[in-house]
């Protein structure tokens, strides 16, 4: 429940992100690192341009060699975030274990990205309004995505006969969820490691489904 | 995981907010009401004092009449909401039942809030890093509170043999923070109502803490 933050922690937050470790050029990616903080410090509709450029140490005009428009940074760290969501549910599905350890590995994961990485998945979770029309459609399907993963997993456990859920849509919202809002209460420096965390869901939400 | 709803649905979700009833007079509820709708869509920063008068048909000189700066006016914000769950909390908790039965109507009427007035609860949660250094102390205060009614009530319900939960400063963290994130994700004319969410977030937290 801690609050208040974002600002304090949105640089260590953003600039130790390795979820941009991909994107080149390198000043490409410097922009979207500064663009997070910015974005995390001011919101998107109060952060200018110009203020990403000087973050990212680049003028106005550099910027938009890269990026044709804010929106466009948004967009592009957006689906930098949740590729990553995809791909951590994706990987912690396919362990190949019983469905609660492949739960288990989902909801640590999961929630160890979002407070590890609280300053972006703050800027992912809460300006998705601000992306246009078809950017948004296309974030929609990776969000659906996520659930549908969560969803298989917990129908695989039920008929497994491991867990016992009536509504496994509201469950797996539910899930995923608690895991998100992690990004929003997480401060660096708190009472609890982003692997505790991980692993006190874990155990809360094995008890939330199972038989 | 429904998103970007927060403009479509800010106008009918704070206008009908029922918190602000109490604020009298008329045009200082009036100019929170409009403070709201403006934070929820554009942001606490990028928005203007006179973009909050005009939303209450008001010029902006008129404003200041009622609070001095736009940090007063999400302060103001922020305390009602906040005001309004350690309420909701402290009378589910002293409801007399059982810590269960008390427990359950805790997260039934904490996420039915959540949901029911999303656009006020994304200000009142999001918002909190913009507040002044004195005004954060004050609302940490009732943020500290609601966490200690958890804490008593799962307390409570371990000494009772009815809770069986190792972790309570964990557990009454993530139970919270379910309920909260009801308001990132909530879109009125979903598929659920907030009766529907609160009855099964209910039963999930039982699930989470029970013996």
């Amino acid at each position: 429940m801690e609050g208040a933050t974002a600002e304090a922690d949105s640089a260590e937050g953003s600039f130790t992100d390795e979820s941009f470790a991909d994107v080149t050029p390198d000043a490409a990616r410097r922009l979207l690192l500064g663009a997070v903080e910015a974005f995390a410090e001011r919101g998107f509709h109060a952060t200018t341009t110009r203020d990403i450029a000087g973050r990212a140490g680049m003028s106005p005009a550099a910027l938009y060699i890269h990026y044709r428009t804010k929106e466009e940074l948004l967009f592009q760290i957006s689906r930098v975030g949740h590729e990553r969501s995809v791909r951590i549910l994706t990987e912690a599905a396919a362990t190949g274990g019983t469905p609660a350890e492949r739960l288990d590995a989902a909801v640590r994961t999961f929630v160890r990205w979002h407070a590890a990485y609280h300053t972006t998945a703050r800027v992912v979770q809460y300006e998705l309004a601000a992306l246009g029309e078809e950017h948004y459609g296309e974030i929609v399907v990776m969000r659906r995505r996520t659930e549908e993963i969560l969803r298989t997993v917990l129908s695989e456990g039920v008929a497994a006969g491991e867990f016992a859920v009536e509504d496994i849509n509201g469950t797996a919202l539910a899930v995923l969820s608690l895991c998100i809002d992690v990004a929003r209460w997480y401060r660096t420096g708190g009472p609890r490691t982003p692997d505790e965390i991980g692993a006190l869901y874990a155990g809360l939400v094995r008890r939330m489904v199972s038989a």
